[in-house]
């Protein structure tokens, strides 16, 4: 039984990622709250000749982060043979966009338990299995991936809960590729500027043929997973800490 | 019986702004968790002429910020005469400096406590108190102040978590200035990069005359009141959101 | 006689600085291409006390720039004594604001003179004098200023050229903030980010009473000198490289 | 005879991008000063099945580099056939690291014409090929990219001549992005951090044998060349404006 590289994403809801990675060769982790979206979404890449399994999580405390990857270690794969974490992407967030005083103390729970906890809980597991690993052909252990929003380098007049979820989860990603770039862990974070195509921005322009078809105008979820591959097969020369993505036409 | 205007200061470890406000003619409401060195720092301001009141929290959790400003609000000052809110500084912030493995969730949830939902309850308080004011002669409703520092910034190798707690302060900060510069209430962040002489920076060094005397090496907490003191001034006109302040020999 | 201190000022157009520091007993050295509004600034301030001198230049070509420093140590000031360079304003800085394809060669040559040859040469000068002077009561030997714009840090669909001589000249200031530093020099950098209430920018909106009079929208002048004199005031122990200025209703 | 892409690039001292784009089916244009590294460089393409032609410049001056366009325009590639510029890199750059009080008027010129004036010549006439070109399949008419440095983002010490140059190429290179995003032509700028394995720094550092064979500690030419390519071949709906690259172990 061979040994299959594995990809773990939080947070599936607009789909960047893991067709992508599937398509490459990785075995596929999903982790969301919505299990119903969730299984749909293992369901289409396994339909489509990928592995993946859907492990929901009834909240993004730390203790359930912790939980999942107990799964997620537990797990035998389909196919067989042992799986080994070679590359992780942090996409949850929970966004408030409000006038500051409409903003409740529960609002801003939410966003500093999804950002920001989530977001620590979820590299600790990641780089502790990563520093098992060996270094592999390209130089690296692993590449831990967090997308990002134009959020997370300006706060804006509804954004003040979003924006600062972000710039954390900025800050965590920064922090972490200083302290493990000398053991050969790439951490990487994505500015995400623009609409994303999902079934639920196309439905919220009531299928707005223009919105589905041309791709000048938003990101196509895809396009955002070839971007964090290319991130995550970067030699250990020349690696990247952050990039911004952007459709042709955004007004930035 | 006049109106005197009113300061409040959440987390008046390191003294700076509580004296110069003092000095300026505002009444200075101390909010911190030590309830004892918060009760010295008010007995030295009002032992120098100040009128200063100490007010402890048992912790930065939203529902205390709330509660200490009802106390605040309910406060019979000792020279009577009513009391205008019209300037604030959020000092607080734990600073969990760690390599990112030894970062606990107990460390995650105090950085998340204290920079970021306490910022958002302190600057809800603040806010609602400004919008009750009438412009003063610089323009102004209300100058709402952040004390930041250089891991708001810039992410290294032992700042994950400290420095995720700053970025998200320096968000919520800039969303602020952006969202209520139209209603004349001012919001800036100091970026505070380099060591400040305090009593316990002082005694970490043992008494070091170099690090007591040397202003180019340290920052003294009566000048970083002075900038505090001045951004509070700035007329309408020509409003800062940020600057940073550090010793003139600091290396950066 | 008696030694005042200079203040030497590079591009009066807006008249930022030069008032402010004349008042607060600063000589002031006026330099500028068009003769005859540096003859009336500095006119005006003769008139109310203050004692400026008007010292023209053809262009700001690298030697021009070495030239008039000459003239500058070589003046008999009208009220005798000996003068000190403790301050200085870079506010000169050509604006060009055109799509990319209608910038010329002639407006690049402009854009590099203006924002960046001039302003290396009259770091050099400054930096050379202030190197002379003994360290103040305020830790310093002089304060070295800059006028920056939005365009310092960020380029748009218009202003490839400006935006490339206002970053270049952030860049020249915090490399000379960092090098001068240790050695009781302060340099700054401002972000002028709105429109200046200036005769141009009067006559250009029909001298329209909104403007004059609406501190909310555009920045007084004097507002922004206030701000320079602010930064040259500060004590070692706590300055500032960088900070934005913007009229309380700018949207940015 | 078939129509192929051309790559042009100005600055070929360091190797990045020629010959991978050369691997990728792009005839290649290099243009630089030093004819004889120009034509070495030329030879190794041709001699491993790629197609490049040299054009030296005598300078960087803005019609220097107007001229090599005509030159390339009206080169008849070996094999025949008509090219389509869809690809460029201004990777040129003069480096001037000293004090600044030793930087010359030599210097400043020096770095202003060949990292703002050749930047924006060589942008003339590469946005005005784009412009004719059809949109493609990946939906753009062409690429073009920048090289910047850490200096890019950060003055220092000893960098104010250089940062002002790289300061002011990456301001160029955001303004066209925006303003010619909405045309389908894509602009790009890189930030490489670190030291590059080329022929003179491995002479500088007498051969040594870790600067050669490890990818942690350096960046590989090679490596930086496919993060080009990776640009070049973003599609239109998530394409990038600036990234880092920076080996593995660089402290940052």
């Amino acid at each position: 039984m061979s040994t299959r590289p594995l990809f773990v994403v939080a947070g599936v809801g607009n789909g960047t990622g893991d067709r992508v990675f599937s398509k490459a060769g990785y075995r596929v982790a999903l982790i969301a709250r919505n299990a119903e979206h969730l299984k749909k979404t293992a369901d289409e890449i396994n339909a489509t000749g990928g592995e993946a399994v859907a492990f929901p999580v009834p909240s993004y405390a730390y203790s359930d982060i912790a939980s999942v990857f107990d799964k997620i270690r537990a797990h035998q794969w389909a196919s067989g043979g042992r799986t080994e974490l070679r590359a992780a992407l942090f996409n949850a967030g929970a966004g408030v966009w409000k006038p500051f005083l409409d903003v409740t103390e529960a609002d801003v729970a939410l966003i500093t338990e999804t950002n920001v906890t989530a977001a620590f809980a979820f590299a600790r597991q990641v780089l502790l299995a990563f520093k098992q690993n060996e270094v592999d052909e390209k130089g690296k252990r692993g590449t831990l991936l967090f997308t990002g929003a134009t959020a997370s380098i300006r706060g804006n007049v509804t954004t003040s809960a979003f924006a600062a979820g972000k710039f954390a989860l900025r800050a965590l990603s920064q922090s972490l590729n200083k302290e493990f770039g000398k053991q050969n862990i790439h951490v990487a974070h994505a500015i995400i500027d623009g609409g994303i195509l999902t079934d639920l921005s196309l439905s919220r322009r009531q299928g707005d043929p223009e919105w589905k078809s041309n791709g000048d105008i938003r990101l196509d979820p895809e396009s955002i997973g070839k971007s964090y591959l290319y991130l995550a097969n970067q030699d250990r020369s020349a690696w990247t800490w952050e990039l911004d993505l952007r459709p042709a036409h955004e007004k930035w």
